[in-house]
């Protein structure tokens, strides 16, 4: 094991910060505070690798090193293949992960170039270099209750609970993202150990004894409006049927169990944990069946809530494919996350904006997150998420900050960030970045760009032209993955990662890149016929070609 | 029905040249003389097209007459989608074009997509703007024989004769590339029409009227050194077969029917032109079945020769997967003609560079010529494919030169022309491109990356880390493109552009891309281990971290 952490401070072992910056970033994906496990530079996400592998690792780091302000690095799945000369306000490094011509998209395929070496999967964050732990779930999941509040309770999620299961690696961030939004949460969860976790870090409130007090506790906070979250033990195939049996009526119903991988994640209605661990052993088809026959139970108990008008979504964890596969015809009945509450959002270039305190000092970020309240004064919930991102998250490696802002937005506290590093408020650059799960960086028809509205799910040019044009604004450096989130074959998405070293150089960039980032996730909406995307188009004078009369 | 015809000379209609260049040669692209079907807004390649429809063409047009120099225009699937502020020392456009999340990528949910009028096909030139006719045909073929002489017969192919079938569209390029590279061919045709129309057009030399008076001229030829290309009425399911049996025995084989398409595309065995016709309509499944059991005894009689020690090749039709899903289960034991004859070439960033006179004026493209010849005076090669392209082959819409050169050789060429727009000499500024099959542009594993050395076929980072390369090193226009040459899940592929405008910034733009394109190629071999690329690379001196130390 040979553990890996950024450099902090203002001594630079690049030779300038556009090239110490994805230098700290890459060597942050990997600290142990950050990455999952990192001896095998995993950083998340089952596989999700920051480099191909050691020696590619330390052939990064002397490349980055030695490259000049007008090279470019070229990465192709975690191995760096060359260095090329381009001009300053180019990027300083391309990088192209698990990507494959789509009749060889398969995860045999993969597996296979992958155990001989010539491939990585990059996941999102991951193979991009900017990933920030926890704190993206958190405000991910937080900003689709809030969204679920503005849809069906007028904003307001005081007095309302939510119903869930699975308290695992991203499960575990729903009752505290519920807590944040103003909601009370029942979370069903089969591991007393996992439940154990989340009151230990705070993220779980207070774990009941059985479900009766439960709803107690939950009838209680109704009552006085205090949202809490509360854990109960059990098996979520059992208990959500038994409420709705019982006319137990929540506010919204969802899932995080991981019923997309039906070996090793979603516990059969019935069995033990010890005969669960066991029978995977020994016969994990027999798992796959019976697990696959729980979550059927599980979906139809959803679309029974469904059904009787309360809120049901899917979290991207596949359990609609699932109950599917077992005969359930009605199961995407309810929608994914993603149409019903995130789609809004993304018409107006607003997805997960996040940034990095290249200096290590939390004080930076703190400064940054009072320099947002200040530029976005008007904005109460992004005060609020500021105000309990700093009070109940952690920092992972490097000081970072998540927060959900759209076009318009992200170019001005860019410019401010850049400022403040000019004029020395802040102590080194500020790196900025975002998911590849954002408005105009991603096709991913099971989730991102499920039911659009002209049923352009499936269309890549826009992940394409998004890098494409990240690239020509002078982004500092950009990515382009294959198979995020959902697996080989089923995704294609683009990363972008901007350094604010405080120079008029960098401010242009800046300028640029964070405007029409969001601004190709706008017109990607508009084109696919989505009002706000076309009202927001309007309103930021954006040149749609083909839109433009409608704009006129 | 509206004839589209690019502006010539010096005057503008646009705001400047880098956006004048994209207009013409998207015009040029749907000129009746170089398109295959204009009003359908088809280019070439079945149904590549240059634009969506007619209104996103017209859109395009008024979006590029617009543009400013530090604009660029977005396209998605030949629609104009936005305009963003950039840089001057961007792309002024940028292309995406048909592509689909692989797992949705087939023919089927892309024509219902087409039908919707949500995608287009771009095929490779088509899309991306800068297709020229059949000289691009003539030529890439001509180097296939040339490289197939330079590995079985010591590089001269003088009373050498080569055994084909197909005077199609592309396969009529045949007997002109093969008598340019100094060798005979017989090329068998079932379609009288075919013949005669090559006759008129000068590519093929003479109709025999059976195949023992072919025989008879080829005997002649062989004595006498004299290239000569010989056509003869017949079924190659019936005639190659029948060559073998007989022991007559050509000096190589390959074939360009349109074995690719079993509807259209290959007559079965002992069916008359009219029982084809016939049939086509009244029972496509039966003319399927016909044709796939008679290119299966074709396909036999190749791999007959091959065992023989002839060389033998497919020629990009898929005729050996056609005779393997007939039960010719070794069918794929002859090469496809990437692996067996370019990519050798492709290992030195060698492949099809193109370039066009913006003017109209053929003077300026002569003017180039004699500029390739000085500034590489020690290639007999070039220069004979030169004189013999200016003598042989007419011009289709705008004047351009194609010629296979590689890394160390682009840039030069690219410079000098550029020099030459700006002393005047010139009368218009030179686009400068290539085919999407090149060195470092294109995955294709049943094609360009067909048996690569490493197994890489699939990989696709490659074609990406071109094109956002080519972007950031300052390209006019960059395409990413899906599909191109062998259909919807098959390949994965990126263009470039760059004009020569005469200016020292267009200057420096050119040495950086005509530099980086070709290195992404020799950098893809060379990292999939092959030697001649290694080699290429050291001499070149291309920082290739993970090669280094190979080449120190
Ligand atoms: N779309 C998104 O952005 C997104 C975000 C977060 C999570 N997800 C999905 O959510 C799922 C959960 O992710 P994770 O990282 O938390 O997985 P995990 O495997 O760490 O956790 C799953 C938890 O569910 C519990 N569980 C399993 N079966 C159960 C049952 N029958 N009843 C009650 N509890 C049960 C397990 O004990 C475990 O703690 C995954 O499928 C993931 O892909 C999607
Ligand atoms: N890999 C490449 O770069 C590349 C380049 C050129 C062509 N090709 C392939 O070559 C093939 C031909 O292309 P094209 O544009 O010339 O097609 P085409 O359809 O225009 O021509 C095919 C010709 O073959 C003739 N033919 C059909 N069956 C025959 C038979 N049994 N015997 C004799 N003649 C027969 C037809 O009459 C026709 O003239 C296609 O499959 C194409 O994809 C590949």
């Amino acid at each position: 094991s040979r553990p890996v952490r950024a450099p902090r401070g203002t001594q630079l072992s690049a030779r300038h910060w556009l090239t110490e910056a994805p230098l700290r970033m890459l060597m942050n994906n990997l600290d142990p505070e950050v990455a999952e496990n990192p001896d095998e530079l995993v950083v998340y996400g089952g596989i999700g690798r920051a480099a191909r592998n050691w020696e590619c690792f330390d052939r990064i780091v002397d490349a980055l090193r030695a490259l000049k302000t007008d090279e470019t690095l070229l990465i192709q799945s975690g191995k760096p293949v060359g260095v090329f000369r381009t001009h300053e306000d180019a990027p300083r490094v391309l990088l192209a992960n698990s990507n494959l011509v789509p009749k060889w998209s398969t995860w045999e395929h993969f597996n296979e170039l992958d155990r001989r070496g010539l491939m990585m999967f990059g996941q999102m964050t991951a193979g991009s270099w900017i990933y920030i732990g926890s704190q993206g779930i958190v405000q991910g999941t937080h900003e689709t209750f809030v969204e679920m509040g503005r849809r069906h309770f007028n904003g307001n999620l005081k007095g309302k609970w939510v119903l869930t299961a699975g308290l695992g690696g991203m499960g575990g961030a729903q009752p505290l993202a519920a807590t944040m939004a103003g909601a009370s949460m029942l979370c069903i969860e089969c591991q007393p150990s996992r439940i154990q976790k989340r009151l230990d870090t705070r993220y779980l409130d207070v774990q009941a004894p059985d479900i009766d007090s439960a709803l107690r506790i939950l009838a209680n906070a109704e009552t006085t409006g205090k949202a809490v979250s509360v854990g109960v033990l059990g098996n979520a195939a059992q208990i959500v049927p038994d409420l709705l049996r019982r006319d137990v009526r929540p506010h919204a119903v969802t899932d995080q169990t991981s019923a997309h991988d039906l070996v090793n994640g979603y516990l059969p209605l019935g069995w033990s944990l010890d005969k669960w661990h066991d029978m995977r052993e020994r016969d994990p088809q027999a798992v796959v069946a019976a697990a696959r026959a729980s979550a059927a139970e599980h979906v139809k108990a959803m679309l029974g809530y469904h059904k009787l008008g309360v809120p049901v979504f899917d979290y991207g964890n596949n359990i609609r494919q699932v109950a599917f596969d077992a005969g359930v015809t009605n199961a995407f009945d309810f929608p994914g996350f993603v149409p019903a509450y995130i789609r809004p959002l993304f018409c107006r270039g607003i997805g997960p904006f996040r940034w990095v305190a290249l200096s290590g000092d939390p004080e930076d970020i703190y400064r940054t997150d009072a320099k947002v309240k200040e530029l976005i004064p008007d904005d109460p919930h992004l005060h609020r998420w500021l105000d309990m991102a700093r009070e109940r998250i952690q920092f992972q490696g490097l000081p970072a900050r998540i927060c959900w802002v759209g076009l318009g937005q992200r170019h001005r506290l860019g410019l401010a960030f850049n400022q403040m590093v000019a004029s020395g408020e802040l102590k080194a650059p500020i790196v900025i970045g975002r998911d590849h799960l954002d408005s105009g960086s991603v096709a991913s028809p099971n989730r991102e760009t499920e039911s659009m509205k002209d049923g352009s799910d499936a269309v890549s040019d826009w992940p394409l032209l998004n890098a494409l044009l990240n690239t020509a604004s002078g982004a500092t450096w950009v990515s382009l993955h294959h198979g995020g989130g959902v697996g080989m074959g089923y995704s294609q998405h683009a990363g972008v990662v901007i350094v604010c070293d405080g120079t008029e150089a960098a401010a242009r960039r800046v300028e640029r890149v964070l405007w029409n980032d969001p601004a190709t996730g706008v017109a990607r909406h508009a084109d696919a016929g989505y009002g706000e995307a076309i009202e927001c188009a309007k309103e930021n004078g954006l040149n749609l070609p083909m839109i433009g009369p409608m704009i006129g």
